[in-house]
Formats: C-alpha cells, structure tokens, sequence
C-alpha cells in the first residue's frame, strides 16, 4: 500500500518535471556522481559547464599567454563588469554594483559608511535570523567605534519567521541601521523588503540587505524598493564557485556622500599615479580595496549568464512549485516520522530552501549524505536545509529525496554515526 | 664593431645560462608566445605548468563532483594549509601564516590590531618608499580610530633608497607601529629588516613588514627577526596568479594579545554554531573573515612547491647575478642613450627588479610591450621596471631585452605613442 503511495508520488514528480520549462537547464550544469540528489545549492552552487570553459581561458589564455597585459584587457574592468550583470538581477541600474572581497568584508564596508551618514545615532537594529557572520561584523563595528552604538537584535517568536512588529517598534530617532538577511539562512523565512525598507527609511536609518539567500532565487527590486546598501554572495544561487568574491551595492545617491573605511588603490582616483595620499574615486569604486582574485572572479559570469537567460520571474515561479511540493511531501511523507518544518506555509514569505526539523537532525543528515546519495545540509540544532534551485533541481530530485529520508529514519540507519559534529555541516 | 659588442653579449649570457643550476626550471612554467621576454614577474608571476591541471582539479572533480563536501576534504583547511607554505618561505614556523583577503584588507586588519596593543601611543612610521595603497590603508586606518594617530612619512633622500637614520630618529616613545615594504616597489631597494626591527623595537614600537615584492625573492626569516606582523601578496614571486589572495603573518604569542577588526565567521571558534555573538578562534584562526575564494586560493600552491623545491639560498643566488647582469649591461649598453640606475648597486641592498629611468620612459615601456615583444611595466614618472624571476628568467632574457631597449631608444620607436598613460601601467 505505502509501496503504491510512492510510486504514484513518482509520477506526479514526472509529470512535473515535464511540464517544467527551465528544465533544459539542468543540461547546462555538471553532473555529479550517478544518482546523488543535491540539495544544498543554497550553500554551493553547482558548476556550470560553461564555467569550466571560462576559467580555463582565464588561467590558460588570459593569466599564461596575457600575462600581466590582460590587467588592461579585462581584468581591470571585470569587478564592475559583473557587478552590473549581478545588478540586472537585483533590480539595481548599472554603476552601483561591484564584485569584491566577501561578503562579510563588504558588510564591514558599507556598516562603517553608513554609519557616519548618521553620526548623531547609535542604535543598529537587526534580529536574530540575520546570518551569524553579519551579527559578528556588526559587533565588530561596535567595538572599532568605541561602543557608542548599540546593537539591538530583535528575538523571533519560533526561531522561523521575523517579529515585524517589533522590528518597527525598535526603529527609532536613534537608529541608524537597519540591517536584515533578506531571507533568513535557516528558515528561509523571506521579508517583505518594500515594507520594511519603507518602516526604516520612515524613522529615518539607512537600510541594508544581505541578498546572499536571495539574489538569483526570489525578485530583488533594490532601485524600486529605494534601498540604501546591499550586500550578498555569489556562490549559492548564483552559482559563482567555492568562496568566489561577493557584491555589494551603494544606491547611487549614497555613493558621494560616503566612504569606504578601508582605502586602498583600487578604490583610489587614478591608482596607477602612485600618489603618497588617497583620494576616493567616483562613484562606486571608491568601495574597492584593491586586486580582485580574478580567477575566482572570472569564474562567476558564465552562471550569471544563464540566470539571465532563464529570467528571474521563470526562476521564482519555479522556485516556489519546488518549495511548495516538498512541503507537501514533508507534510504528508515525513511528519507522521517525527519531521516538524522549519520554513514559512506561505510562498510569499519564503525563499529557495526548506528546512525539515527532526530531534536526530544531525545523524539524518549524514546518513543521507553518506549512505543515500542525498546532499542537504544541516543546521543547528535540527535543521536539515534542503535547498532548491531551480534551474537543476528536478521534482523527481525533491520527491527521491524525500523518499531516501523516509528510509533513513524507518530503517533508522542514522543510529550507528556520532553525534560530534564535523567541522563543516 | 658595436654589432660585435652585441654577438659577445649574448655569448655571454649564454655562457651564463649554461652554468644557472635553476635553468630546467623554466620548463615548469607555461611558455608565452615565441619570443616573448617577460620581464613584469614581479607584477603578476607567470603560469606554472602544474597550476593548470591543480585548477582544474578544484573546478571539475572538487566543485563538480565533491560539491560542498569539498569544504570538509580539504578547503576548509586550504588557507592555514597553504599560509604554512608560505610560511616555510618567510621563516615563520606553523600556525603563523594564513592566507586570506587582499594585501591591503590583511595590511588593515592587522593595523588595526596593532595600534590598540599600544594604546597609549599615537605615532604610525612609514616611508615615502613603500607602496602607495598601504599608505592610504594606513591613512584609512588613522581616519576611522578618530584622527588621534599621526602617519609619520619619512622622506627618501633620492626616490630610491630609505633614510634610515631619519628612520631611527622619528621611532619616539610615542610610536605604535613601524611599518614599510621590505623590497621597495619601484626601486627595489632592500631594507635591512634586522636592524630596522631591532631598532623599532628598542623604542617599544611594533612592527609590519610588507613582503609583497620580497616573498619568493629574498631571504626572509620573521621568526629569527623577531617580526611581529607582516602581509604580503601571491600574485608577484610567488607566481599564484592574478589577485590570488595574501597571506598575514601574526607571531604567536602576539596571536593572542589581539583580534582582528573585522569579525567573521571563519575566524569564530566553532563557526559552525552559529552562535549569535562573536568569541574569536584560538591563534591565528582569528584573523580570518569569511570563506575565501577557492579557486584562486588554491592555484596558489603548485607555485609554492616548485619555490620550496628549488631552495631560497639557491633562488637568491640566481637573483642576484640575474639584477648585477642587468645593471652591467645598464652602465654599458643603456647609460650612454640617456638611462639613469634606479635602483641600489650594492645587491645587499636590492631585490630582484632593476628600475632604469630615462625622460621618455613611459613610451619606450610601450614600444617595448607593443612592438618588441619585451613585457616590463612603468612606474611614474620615468621608471621601466624590469622583474627578473629567478625560476623563469634566463640571462639571455636580460641581454635581449636590453638589446631591444637600446634599438626602440637609437631608432626613436616610441615616439609615435601618446604620453596619456593607460588604466594599468
């Protein structure tokens, strides 16, 4: 009986899979060792096979023929080059995105600016969806400039979804910063960024967005929504490689009336004058610090190019067929095993992951990965992510792995692995 | 009869060449095309054969195939791993090196953690000869601790050498932090780090050496020199490739003393809480940011081995005859069309590019690019900066090119350029 359950299940996944437009684009990514389902592209990306063509051309052509010549045939221009196809996909004009450093280093960039746009406010209003790194450099902020500000970190009334109302309540005439993870890194919890953009601007902050869940995965509006800061990575949905440089965006009014609090000569007027004292380029350069890893960089554009291609409104329509069929499975399939789920009902107010809460999170999740062929990823305490990306994940993957996470815990095939947790989760 | 001169030049070189025990070196690195002289190594290093295939393994098999269980087969560990390297280079034992970030971020972090183990003191000490972009870190530095710092510059007497009696004379009891590029970027003038860190030290100061253009290419021991920081890049000598990431290097027992100001999660003990508030890792984990880019960071390590393999003392040796054949054939061949040495004779005193000055410089660097096929760079306002690579580049190299300098000034090759400088000199 369960048996015929499954199998129907199946078809109905292959049904989808049919009828879904962006599935010619799973042809347009490597494919890994036979028969894994991959679900943590929401972590890393998958490598575009284009991708393996441009960083050869990178090394090989540009890095070992060019040598230092290719500095003036691209290299020099590839950070803003690609920080304006980043910006096509978050809603922001060109001339106000750049790829550079990480995420976290750009975060620093733009707290400690926009800090000195309300010298006379210290308070920083975040919660604690917000990833951890961001609530780290936030405090480093605090400390650099004296402790005079205060970091106000709203609770959530689950762990899951934000307390937007007390987010409101705590912006005030003090606050200068408001800043969010526009999609929270566990729950996938996703705000209405309109509103709360709105709120801030209202008591008057400055408001700034980590994208890094949601750019190449749920529409970013920044220049309508009148965001102040941004900042996001490029390897989860953007597929841009292990640790590849992050972006950050300055709305272009903000930009001349700032800087960046780490000057170096990328960031400089005229940097190859060498004079002996900084002064900040126009515009959005100004938040370079100096040479990108161009490889690594380089490396980005090709899954750029096929989010393009495929088009963001295609890409969240499919994104939320995924989201909302797992939780239809999680709800029938893995509830009656234990299984709680950790991500908003409501497609609107969630992003390209699913978390699936269980008390043996930890050992589930490595038994999928080293017995099952399934890769999630786990977060603390119990979080098993399952992340969806919809230009390679199938509907036959999220009904497959949710069939193999079933057989994990009836078979209890997770009891035998330790509980210590490996470095990486 | 000069034609003659010339014919025993190059038998010469030859000769030379003949006798370099480093010689089957250049067979690890990927030739450019025919004929080509690269002189710019100490820009961006040229291409070791083994990058390419190393690069393609972490592009096709570690993101293609591994995924994101590659970060727990090896990346993870890749920058303390790959900053031990280093640090065999730089005569810094394990746990002391990492590689991460830019030069210039690495130079801020480590400022910044500088200046508050002496806070009592407000006196920063540089030179005029170290490389623009740690200038302006510095200047950056001093803007955001509220302006109560002084950068103190010390003037060089002739653009090209240090003064280091008026170097000695500004370390004060109020000095913080001496800091200054140990191979001088456009000279090459090489400080003597043990009396100048000795002498930093005996007025309580702390102090930074960037290795950008000595790692690789000159002796360095921090340990024995008793350094308490340094940064450097991997791009120049140790042929990492364009804007690969750069090392810190933080002594170990001033590792726990400080942190770093900018707080990430790779530099958090147990990032993989998740926990809401930063506590910085044990030793020099701290002063990590975020996940840093693969790709390029592991291109960095074939370059490496292949350094480790052929021997420092052996490298410096070579150097050394490589820069005085240079400055022989300068006197000889290049003084008497108008060049002037810009950088020290004595090679005790030098590092492993020779700058040669001559009014029209700027053009005469493009003809050689454009016309000769000779690759130096320019350095305002009149220095040809010639890099001479100890594993790659040949004796015969240095004649040629300086045989192709001597035809583009007698035939007037470079007047038909534009004095407008390009992006990237």
């Amino acid at each position: 009986m369960k048996q015929t359950t499954f199998k129907s299940g199946a078809g109905f996944a292959q049904h989808l899979d049919e009828r879904d437009e962006l599935a010619p684009y799973r042809a347009a990514f490597v494919a890994s060792d036979a028969g894994l389902i991959y679900l943590d592209g929401n972590s890393l990306g998958r490598l575009p096979v284009r991708t393996i063509e441009r960083v050869r051309a990178t090394v090989e052509k540009e890095w070992g023929q060019g040598l230092i010549r290719s500095w003036n045939a691209g290299w020099y221009q590839a950070s803003a080059r690609i920080g304006d196809k980043i910006g096509q996909l978050i809603g922001a004009g060109p001339g106000q995105v750049l790829v550079s450093d990480s995420t976290s280093v750009n975060l620093f960039k733009l707290v400690m600016a926009a800090l000195t746009l309300r010298p006379e406010r210290d308070r920083i209003v975040s919660d604690v969806l917000n990833f951890p790194t961001d609530l780290y450099v936030l405090e480093s902020c605090v400390r650099l400039l004296g402790g005079r500000h205060h970091l106000h970190l709203i609770p959530s009334p689950d762990g899951m979804t934000a307390d937007l109302a007390a987010l409101f309540a705590a912006l005030d005439k003090q606050t200068a910063l408001l800043t969010l993870s526009h999609v929270a890194f566990k729950s996938a919890y996703l705000y209405d960024a309109v509103a709360v953009t709105k709120q801030a601007h209202r008591a008057g902050a400055l408001v700034l967005w980590d994208l890094s869940h949601s750019a190449g995965a749920v529409p970013v509006e920044l220049d309508r929504w009148d965001v102040d800061l941004a900042v996001g990575c490029t390897y989860k949905y953007l597929n841009g490689g292990p640790g590849a440089p992050a972006f950050l965006y300055v709305r272009r009014d903000v930009q001349e009336t700032t800087l960046s609090p780490i000057w170096g000569w990328f960031g400089r007027r005229s940097p190859f004058s060498f004079d002996l004292h900084y002064e900040e380029a126009e515009g959005i350069t100004r938040f370079l610090v100096s040479s990108p890893p161009i490889v690594s960089l380089q490396a980005i554009e090709p899954g750029l190019d096929l989010i393009l291609e495929a088009g963001m409104d295609r890409i969240r329509r499919k994104s939320v067929q995924l989201t909302s069929y797992l939780i239809y499975l999680v709800d029938t399939v893995l509830a009656p095993l234990g299984f709680t789920l950790g991500s908003p009902r409501d497609p609107a107010c969630r992003g390209s992951h699913v978390s699936v809460r269980h008390p043996e999170g930890y050992r589930i999740n490595r038994a999928l990965i080293e017995e099952m062929a399934v890769l999630p990823d786990f977060r603390e305490p119990d979080n098993i992510r399952l992340g969806l990306s919809p230009l390679y994940t199938s509907f036959a993957d999220v009904w497959t792995a949710v069939d193999r996470i079933r057989q994990v815990v009836e078979q209890e095939r997770y009891r035998h692995y330790p509980l210590e947790r490996l470095p990486v989760t």
